[in-house]
């Protein structure tokens, strides 16, 4: 199968799960409306189809870790949310719509993000797998998301906008904290949920973090020469904030060589991995690197 | 040994378990420094004490449960930390202090809170036991912290606050949520952990509820007739806020007897157990109801 129409029957699969997912007698309409809103508002699904895709490689069956693959979207969701607030990036517009506080007011934005959070875990808990398996793929979903993963990521970020001392080495640590440990941790939560050993474990590693700096440079040089239209926000939103990025510091044909040397880098973790879910983790290193959205 | 001595006894093994689980040298430093300012601010520690007691009452050893202690704690914390943002209930004291946006700005008080979130799933899902009880422990926690539970329940205090159609029967239902859940699901995983039955689990469960509603209306009562030093915080700041509850609803006498009923549905919820951990318990139920702060 070609890459974009496996990642379509992924989306497609992710989205009906979602669609369903925080659906729960308890939940009080207005926040459930809110969640819903900004994770049912598209996008590419890339974590849980990384998950999934990692998974299927090992052996397991799709329906068994959706949950797992609808958790990572779920945290995905809350950080933009709450990346989105006023005290943060103060961003009005997400994926062509209203922002989750410009639509449903701070408040509730704050508690849709903290309720996503909370239910991702609910619902990776519940993946049916061996429970030392879902264990172990919880802790790993807990340190990617957490102050040592993605948080701590979003918190030099906040830290290091508009200061003038930042180096390339900040920038890509920072970056494989906020964007890069949870790309991993759905590479590698699809192999631990399936029982692939520890050296499968290391290839998804390995794999996810490469793909990881490969897609956060290829999106801050979008950022520098994306069309508004495409992308669903303004273009040059980083240079507007401050935002130290590859392109702020080496311009964007040096950081276009950064991302196909970080893609280079993914695929070689695939080395020796035959099948369609390897040609499509190859196909996908490639196109996350000259993607136009 | 006495319920008070018990009590601080607990609450220095959990201190002094709080005060290194967050170290890790990949967390940001101010991040850290918010995180602790919070979590080291003192406070009763009830929600662990609880979790340890249940666990020690069916055999537990301490040390392996104060992981999961600890998570409770840290998401007791979040919650506080997120309440108190100026979109929510925009507290500027807390136990005493700046609240946590007053100490280090919104932007970080929000992902101080994201971050102890997220930290206590990494924690509970490190906790000495069984994988299948941990798993079981963590997805109990999910629930009780998450739309179902106190995001729900905050979810609506918020929407609730200043309107005037809410009934006692609201109330009860929106603490529940936001309290009541918690303090029950402390219960609960102290059983679940050291492996007891689902009726030791229901037994729990029935006194986590029910020690719950008596510690709101406590917690209500005290906002009203409280003295502002012993408590940290302004009386009166529920009225002030518009907050509906029960003493604002019947008063603040047949508020204490409700408060005194459902301690003693939770004392009832311990018949035939014995012990040192049975005395705590219901020692507590009392304290929690009479309790100055």
């Amino acid at each position: 199968m070609e890459m974009k129409a496996y990642l379509s029957e992924l989306g497609r699969a992710v989205d009906s799960y979602l669609a369903r997912c925080l659906h729960d007698s308890n939940v009080p309409p207005m926040l459930l409306e809110a969640m819903e809103y900004s994770l049912l508002a598209g996008g590419k699904r890339l974590r849980p189809a990384l998950c999934l895709v990692w998974a299927e490689m090992f052996g397991a069956r799709r329906d068994d870790i959706l949950p797992a693959a609808a958790a990572l979207e779920c945290v995905h969701t809350y950080s933009l949310i709450h990346d989105d607030l006023p005290a943060m990036d103060n961003d009005d517009l997400r994926r062509g719509k209203p922002s989750s506080h410009k639509q449903f007011g701070e408040a509730l934005a704050i508690l849709a993000g903290d309720g996503l959070l909370t239910e991702a875990f609910g619902l990776l808990l519940s993946t049916k797998a061996p429970a030392e398996q879902v264990l172990q793929a919880g802790q790993r979903l807990a340190l990617a998301a957490g102050v040592s993963g993605m948080v701590g990521g979003q918190t030099l970020d906040m830290q290091w906008t508009g200061q003038g001392q930042i180096t390339l080495d900040d920038v890509s640590r920072m970056q494989d904290l906020k964007t890069g440990a949870m790309l991993q941790a759905s590479c590698e939560c699809g192999v631990i949920l399936a029982g692939g050993t520890k050296a499968d474990v290391q290839r998804a590693s390995n794999y996810g973090i490469h793909i990881g700096r490969a897609f956060q440079i290829a999106d801050d040089i979008l950022d520098v020469t994306g069309d508004a239209k495409t992308m669903g926000k303004p273009a040059g939103s980083d240079e507007d904030k401050g935002k130290i990025t590859y392109p702020s510091l080496i311009g964007v044909g040096p950081s276009r060589e950064q991302a196909e040397r970080f893609r280079d880098l993914a695929v070689q973790a695939l080395e020796g991995l035959a099948g369609p879910q390897a040609d499509f983790l190859r196909e996908l290193a490639a196109y996350v690197v000259t993607r136009a959205s």
